[in-house]
């Protein structure tokens, strides 16, 4: 058994510091480093895949719709040939910079608001995918479990990783509960690394009324802008260490 | 004898058009595409890198200084750290554009106030062409003759290619004119033709005191945003046709 | 009996110009200047201002989503907090304009998308309108008849002009056919200027299904970004003198 | 004897967070607030204007040039004309926001690279003084002592404050050290407010060389970015309330 851990990082902008991604990197073994659309200025991600490659952790994009001011949390309605144009834009950008630095582009895993657009309308999450197939078949697409971005990368043929929350609780459809509704986060620690181990060892996962649900877990999301993200990444490393599961990149 | 006609394009911006693309692109050899900083939206450049490559004209990426209300004319005093980052994240952009399209990128060219900085300045002549030198080491940068330009594709072992203007004159040390002087420009089509094809022939220009400098013209900068550029393209390259000289990307 | 034309103006960007202001600034009442969000630059509004001020034009604010690139014309999801901020600070520096070339802003004039949005939620109207009553609550709002930014300002107690479209069909419920609707647009400039005499007169349309429905006109709406757009502002403005109509700001 | 105590703030930009105005803001007695330009969104703005007309801190512009990736601190060359129009635009939005909370727009001081540029380039202060003085005539252009701001403030009749620094050592021409020499930084506390007692008390100041040179201290800039920013604003403000020194906006 194994599985990725996966963080977003690379988040300051300019004079603005964002994350201690230099802790975090000491934990996940792949770093979704943004693109300069909604954060990550082309210096920051100079030194944030430079930090990364030293720590053998792999180099993904990070693509957002062009909204800085939003942090990329801001809907935008654009249509799916826009949404391909500034991937492909984003990817290629970062992609120099893992080469310069010696390394590869190994993933793709879309932003904020355009992520969470992606997961329920399929011509979105075939934009994203295209462009990553697009820029190398190779490189994985982060595909949220269950969701229209898996439909995507099944369809093109491109490598995925289907992606699980260790701190977010599931519906009876597989798919994440809203963040708006009661029981969307799972606060207990160690609630959220029981979920992540049966998720594993069984492919299942409990909803949030009580049915098991079958998912499929090779990444899981680290959220590395929440104050005790560090503390939780530690502590999930260790658990699942002591399970015997291997944590590498997919 | 050989050379190549290169021409800024792609510098169109969202709603905004510049330029005629599709005409130009029926008379020159090399595409320098805007990447977004200067001008040049993703789509725009997809749009670009599909004309250029359906016509056999070589891409080439167009990197500037991030002024889009100043269209990269503006100078700004930046590390040539700050210069590195900006070229490799426009060059790795328009890259994956090309490559997205069935091309390959070509060459390197700076724009516009970075470019008439860089030309003077050591430091970010090499860190313009170290940046393309690390997205790919084939990859020819457009360094305008006698320059830092060359100095720095010399020096890193770049590929370059030498660059002349039709209708500017040059000084005794092989430099261009300051535009903000008189005879700055060669208004008269035939002169500015007789002068390219002298460079070619002779490798040799006549400066603006009457003297003969040695000048190596590997590749001709056309100017698409002038009122005859089309015009003037046509016709150079009927003239260089018609005294044997082939006209193809360097 | 009179009336106002409005025309969005001032779009250009930079290097890039749109629109002949200064040949539609001949016809209209009111300007609609760009703010710097979707287009125009300190620079295009500061000359836009003076060419209105000089042919006695009223200014008005446009105020948009902040989407250069796609020209304020795609959907943004924002909080109605966010609106009210991004429109103050428009509003605020098209007034300083305004003001530092002799003049005074007179309307505020939502543009693209934002307006689009703003028409069908009250909460986006309320915002737009309080941010318009905050700057001056002499500012005329212009809103469009029978919808949300009409609402806002008669419960905010702003003074607003109820706008109109002369190539534009209206629904049964008094609201514009979407365009993605057959008979949306009016063709045909003798039908067009029909319409707004009949709005004028009578006070009423015909709509797309041919019954009469109520609407109130303060102003028109002239599209200054197509192609005849200076011919109809022309025709219209004959038709409406001839028929004894004051062409007046609101 | 009375002296202003000002500070930058409102640099936050999106999800970014930059100081600690609140803190800041109960020791200081005007507030140079961004204006979206170097830093400070929409939001941000009307956020820290809510704030300082709360602890009754006067209202400042805190105009730069446009490089949100560089925080202005970036030289770029503009034309004195570009100035003006950014500036009017970004003193403008700001006003708005001060309307908008009920209070009013009291002062004027240039960010950054922009502002280092005015202190040396005459046409580049007049253009500031300008834009602030075609807002309203009576705000206080925040001009640093002995610089080309003070002769634009002189020449256009708009009332001026003259800024001097605490932490900064001044040359023989009554000049700030330049930050790259040695010596230029006065690290000790108690040094650094002796130097601005004596300002206030004598109208001199001991040069770099040991020369007494004359000085003008209207106003006093605090760093609020410096870790020690608050503490030392704190200890200042306690000196010049026992020397009987009254701290008041200009």
């Amino acid at each position: 058994m194994r599985i990725d851990l996966n963080c977003d990082m690379g988040e300051s902008f300019g004079a603005w510091r964002m994350g201690d991604d230099a802790a975090i990197l000491e934990h996940v073994t792949s770093a979704n480093i943004a693109c300069g659309f909604h954060a990550g200025d082309p210096g920051t991600m100079r030194a944030t895949v430079k930090a990364a490659l030293a720590r053998g952790v792999a180099i993904g994009a990070h693509p957002s719709f062009p909204d800085l001011q939003g942090f990329g949390r801001r809907p935008m309605t654009l249509r799916p040939e826009e949404v391909y144009d500034l991937c492909l834009y984003q990817i290629g950008a970062l992609a120099a910079f893992a080469r310069a630095a010696g390394g590869r582009l190994h993933h793709v895993k879309a932003h904020g608001a355009l992520s969470n657009m992606a997961v329920r309308e399929y011509a979105l999450a075939e934009a994203i995918t295209q462009a990553a197939r697009d820029v190398d078949p190779q490189l994985v697409s982060y595909a949220q479990a269950g969701t229209e971005l898996v439909r995507a990368a099944e369809k093109l043929g491109q490598p995925y990783a289907s992606e699980v929350f260790a701190d977010r609780s599931y519906q009876d459809d597989g798919q994440l509960t809203p963040r708006s509704r009661p029981g969307a986060m799972i606060e207990d620690t160690d609630a959220a690394i029981a979920q992540v181990l049966r998720m594993l060892r069984e492919g299942r996962v409990r909803s949030i009324t009580g049915k098991d649900v079958a998912v499929r877990a090779d990444t899981v999301c680290v959220h590395g802008d929440q104050p005790r993200a560090v503390e939780f990444a530690r502590r999930l490393r260790q658990a699942l260490s002591r399970d015997g599961v291997a944590v590498a990149p997919c």
